[in-house]
């Protein structure tokens, strides 16, 4: 029988809502690191003055602690000298001791600095591994299912600013031009960002690939985009207002594709579908990895993870996503968990060869009873005239 | 005589490049994290086999270990069972041990998890105080100064955003009515946002604040503009391509200001005048801050800095920029630092009263012989009619 503690777990936070977990803890959008904490369920801010208006109407926090007032005891508590104000550690010390905590859980992103100091101080420091110190967060409610939604919404709007740019092009001397200039994978990504702040996420690190720049999964892609050359297209933006992201992936290509390039992307769609077909509430994550992988060895596709010869199918199939473009789960091969009711990961298969480009095709589903269903949609329509 | 160590100081990183001290020494724009650690000068990045490309071209590193290669080392040093990687810890003691670092200098940020694991593992972890890991980082080289300049180009772009809709605003019933449609400090933002970003930087938590919302710093502003009223406009964007932001304020109002309005406008002016005119090398940070305040309370401006009744000028006059929006040097009252040449400060004194609005004036300027350079300009023009 597990062990069992006699008090709810507290779990502490020092940051600003750039780390995911405060974020999912407060819902609150905080610029400045400040103090936050939870005991069992419930959530508990250290709000500065400035900012308790507003922690009250926007946050999820249970109760709002006023930080002039824990200051004022932890001052009285540490004999602080007056004029001087007491440090984060003997803030927390005093919360602690308000609220009779002597452990407390901390992501393994918690700073370093202050956890070392608490734990000179006599506090003990439990730092969560893998599982993240809300292992809950890997079950999206309807409301995130919703925000995802909105991610994913900005990344059609820039396929859509894609595929119009590629329409209106013409093509000059090998190279496409648009509106008078030459289109290339860095004007893509202008349009792709705009598209996709009027939707209201911001959209960094995109990939326009084209060619086989898209043969390394971290190139970006630079340069002219040439008529007959596979593009892909991976838009990730985020949005401000709540933290979660988008994550979609289409290929693209100007003019006529060869033989060749339409067997590449009528092969790595019909992997989207049978992974779409697999991902369900009980499946094993690396059983659905695997398949796609023995799919594309069935169909002569052949794949190496030699770094210095990556080609084929090299990278996890999908993966968890939330308030991290990439979190829990991973579906790669060795993966050893199974899909639950209310997860939503992406599925991107893909596949890579130097003279042929690359073709990647990502959607991103919610885990429902018996199957999966599709956050969003955006059109496959791949060849543009 | 102060102990000098033998070896030369050594920082070590796990982060992505969202850390400011890892982009500092990197100058490498990377998404997820990876190893980096110095030895005195000489930088080492430890790529990712897929980056390793992206990093010699545009990283900053003396030198680039490939992640396949340590990892290689690290599972022959501690026994890796065939089939397994090698733990971050294990990668980072291999490292040490090919280097001859005993001991890892670490930001107070560096995650907690990690630093723990590697003092348990016998390595000696030293977290750095507020001096950060590079205290050298207050010196801005002329490349930073530029990157500052296109940030405030930003803000500059979004004030005229601002000023341009302000004029092209009809006075309807109470309201401003552009484009068809009521004129609110969250289209304001929308505006700027959209004009920041075509200068290629991205400007959140942007503040707009009309009347009495200002007085409250931590109110982004919300609703209607009202003609008449002041407009506190605070413009912090960041660019992705380097990381360093602008940082510049100005306030507006549309039509014709009370003469109290004006009065309060031109006292912020002139503080800000004051305080270009003693910002230079050896001049003490406390003294510039303080006589501002001075000044204000000699022209009859109180302030509380009560946080029931704030009112007045309640904030720092201006901190240091560059890869954090905020970093050290803060010029506030009690601030016991003197300028020196090559540091970029924000000045940016303010007044708020409840009943007649907020007015702040900031502009960034570079610490040069003698005096202070502002890094860019924009207009102070603030009735709009």
């Amino acid at each position: 029988m597990p062990k069992r503690s006699r008090q709810p777990v507290s779990v502490l936070f020092h940051s600003d809502s750039g780390d995911p977990d405060m974020l999912y803890l407060s819902r609150f959008d905080a610029f400045d690191p400040y103090l936050a904490f939870s005991i069992g369920k419930k959530r508990f801010g250290v709000a500065p003055d400035m900012e308790f208006g507003r922690m009250v109407k926007e946050s999820a926090f249970d109760e709002i602690l006023l930080l002039s007032e824990i200051r004022k005891g932890a001052a009285r508590r540490f004999k602080v000298p007056k004029g001087k104000a007491p440090s984060i550690p003997q803030l927390i010390r005093h919360l602690a001791k308000l609220h009779g905590i002597r452990t407390f859980r901390v992501s393994s992103r918690f700073p370093a600095g202050l956890a070392f100091e608490l734990k000179d101080a006599g506090l003990k420091i439990e730092v969560a591994g893998d599982e993240g110190v809300f292992p809950e967060r890997v079950i999206k409610t309807a409301e995130e299912v919703e925000a995802l939604r909105k991610g994913n919404q900005a990344s059609a709007a820039g396929f859509r600013a894609v595929s119009k740019a590629l329409a209106e092009s013409k093509v000059r001397r090998g190279r496409l031009v648009h509106q008078g200039r030459t289109l290339t994978a860095e004007r893509l990504r202008e349009l792709i960002a705009q598209a996709s702040m009027e939707k209201g996420a911001i959209a960094l690190h995109t990939i326009t690939a084209p060619g086989d720049q898209a043969v390394d999964c971290h190139n970006a892609g630079h340069g002219p985009i040439r008529p007959g050359e596979l593009i892909v297209v991976d838009i990730f933006p985020r949005r401000p207002a709540d933290g979660y992201w988008g994550d979609m992936t289409r290929t693209f290509l100007k003019g006529e594709a060869s033989d060749e390039q339409k067997r590449l992307v009528r092969t790595v769609k019909k992997a989207h579908a049978l992974s779409l077909e697999m991902i369900k509430p009980g499946a094993s994550g690396g059983k659905v990895h695997r398949a796609v992988e023995d799919f594309f060895a069935k169909e002569g596709y052949e794949t190496t993870k030699d770094s210095n010869d990556l080609k084929g199918f090299f990278h996890a199939l999908g993966h968890g996503i939330g308030l991290q473009v990439h979190e829990s789960p991973v579906l790669h091969a060795k993966a050893d968990w199974r899909f639950k009711k209310g997860m939503v990961v992406t599925t991107e298969p893909g596949l890579y060869y130097r003279g042929l480009g690359g073709v990647r095709i990502e959607d991103m589903v919610h885990l429902v009873p018996g199957g999966n269903e599709l956050i969003s949609r955006a059109p496959y329509k791949w060849q543009i005239a």
